[in-house]
């Protein structure tokens, strides 16, 4: 069974990691990627030349943690910091393990 | 409220990068984030030693820009070139701001 | 025609990079990228100091080969390594020179 979960990118500076980090951890992540990257956005994500200057994280939660985290994102970071946040649905080889905020399945 | 956007990908040597990052913002994308990736295709995005030798360029789109770039990309890029672009379903926390395309949102 | 595809994201330790392109080859894939990624998940796979210690590889498939590399790597990798794996739907520009695993399209 791999049950459909979201995968949550969000692309911020990197100054931002461990603070955006700490939140999906206390919403309910069980883990998370870090890539490095540039951007350029109509906010002031910088593309300066190519040095990995900001953070994609990259997130599988259910999605219960995934609308508490663009709260919180929405509430503490948006108006102060360029940073983008979305999901999308993806099927998971042995999910459950990424969901802590329900005992089965969280796409129900 | 958070729309329904898509994501495009867009996987090319480093070599096309500014071509490329003109033609998305020519057609209404308002921000990317660039990865330096490896890749190997059927079509000579070649794996070297891992190096970051091409660039995977992703940007939230709405789907009528997604659409152009696709039209663009068949058109003058895809007989010389090896890339590879795919769009995908994304839920974009505060979205509105990435569609210059439409005035209100794209997905309806 | 821009099929919908399976866009397959796993991310793992480096060390196995050269195993699982091997499989996703052998089971269908025609290309594949790879990223320098850290992490940090229930299992191990560990950030370190954002240096790029685990790989991400990502391929277009079609979802008989998803399902075909889901099902090995879960017999072959999930017990003893940190792996994720998961896929997602995406369209994909001329995508039909993806897929091996069928003659026409696999979406159906």
């Amino acid at each position: 069974m791999n049950p459909t979960l979201k995968k949550m990118t969000i692309v911020a500076e990197r100054v931002l990691k461990d603070k955006l980090i700490r939140l999906i951890r206390e919403e309910g992540a069980t883990g998370y990627t870090l890539i490095a990257v540039e951007g350029e956005g109509s906010r002031g994500v910088r593309a300066s030349e190519f040095e990995g200057r900001n953070v994609q994280i990259e997130t599988i939660v259910g999605p219960e943690t995934a609308q508490r985290v663009f709260d919180q994102l929405a509430e503490r970071f948006l108006e102060a910091y360029a940073v983008i946040a979305y999901t999308s649905d993806v099927e998971v080889l042995r999910g459950t393990k990424f969901v802590r905020d329900s005992p089965a399945n969280s796409d129900s």
